[in-house]
């Protein structure tokens, strides 16, 4: 049992998300802006790589005021839980992440953090070891769906993460914003990096649910199509 | 004064060409198959990057029996010009594109090129000298529009050839299919690759003109906005 889990991300014309100096940019517009934090609130848990968390340094906190209203009246906390996948221990204890907003932040660790440095995210935040050299992921959602009761999880990135969850199946949709610009680079970071697929039966299938024209550019949800169990 | 300049690639949901070995997949299906035929057909000309034709050994020539009858109709040759861009003069003399189909061929070289890989290239086929270390793509246009009467160019790829041209402010309109698969890869190339653009002025920036769905994906095209010279 693990939660529905969907990734959001906003790539250039070219499938960036960034540039090769991994300098965020300014991608998308305020349409996307509002109907980002929406689905953010909507969302039980929002899960990022550290990579992001070093680059970006992201709060990830909900930020309109009626939205966190709204979660505040239904019980919740007013952001969802936000979790870091970061094998070796590195956020940083003084990381937006982690300083701002109201509700639960994990840590998701592997085997391979050192343990004086897991000590120390312990005494800022909750900390989950799953894993021997790189973090389990499909672990993590186990325990985020058993012990915190997280049903819809909302992954933002980046592409090194957003490549593990879907090379593990543990992603059910796609949510790519294409914008109105080409960021270009070879080496610029784009919606799925890591080592890729390299063979026909390897490559994640997707089916096409719907189009929308938004901030001058398209919003393109897609299902993964699960492949059966061998 | 330069021919019309419109690019086509197809990628994946997140923005790969192929995968990072370079072997090509088969992204989009029949529809868009034909939907290329068709508009390689229309063009007088079809260009190319060394990389894709070492990669792949395209023949770029128009498939449908029926656009070759209507090109040899309407007194063309029965295949658009083909032209490699290749700085250094490595197209070998037994590629696709030079055995296969009709018309003219042309390999664009630059300075750099061996004086003696650019004879034995010139017995084969019609060479261009443009540029000193790498091709000048705006020298080699304005002799295809003015030498070739060349009105309406299509490239073809990779992903260097395309940025080159979108950041020498060449493009016009840019065409991306968007197929219903995953490739991955950091190391995969992607429709803009090179050094990529850095900060804001910079980015190419794009106006879109139509979604359209096709073979399970989308077809995005968009305009390419040019910045007025400064």
């Amino acid at each position: 049992m693990r939660p529905f889990v969907f990734v959001n991300v906003a790539m250039s014309a070219d499938g960036k998300i960034s540039t090769r100096e991994r300098r965020q940019v300014r991608i998308s517009g305020r349409e996307d802006y509002l109907r980002v934090d929406r689905i953010k609130a909507e969302s039980d848990a929002i899960m990022v790589g550290i990579g992001t968390v070093l680059a970006d340094n992201p709060s990830l906190t909900v930020k309109s005021p009626e939205l966190r209203k709204m979660r505040a009246e239904a019980g919740k906390d007013e952001d969802p839980i936000r979790i870091v996948v970061d094998s070796s221990g590195r956020t940083p204890c003084d990381a937006d992440i982690l300083r701002k907003g109201t509700g639960k932040r994990i840590i998701a660790v592997s085997g391979r953090a050192p343990p004086a440095r897991v000590r120390e995210l312990k005494r800022h935040t909750s900390v989950i070891v799953a894993g021997e050299s790189d973090v389990d992921l499909a672990e993590v959602l186990r325990v985020l769906y058993e012990r915190d009761g997280v049903r819809r999880l909302m992954v933002e990135g980046g592409g090194t993460l957003i490549a593990s969850m879907l090379s593990s199946g543990l992603v059910d949709e796609l949510q790519t914003f294409i914008g109105a610009m080409v960021i270009g680079g070879e080496d610029a970071p784009t919606p799925a990096d890591g080592p890729g697929f390299l063979h026909e039966p390897d490559f994640v299938r997707l089916r096409l649910i719907d189009i929308e024209r938004i901030d001058g550019g398209a919003l393109l949800r897609w299902q993964v199509e699960h492949q059966e169990a061998a």
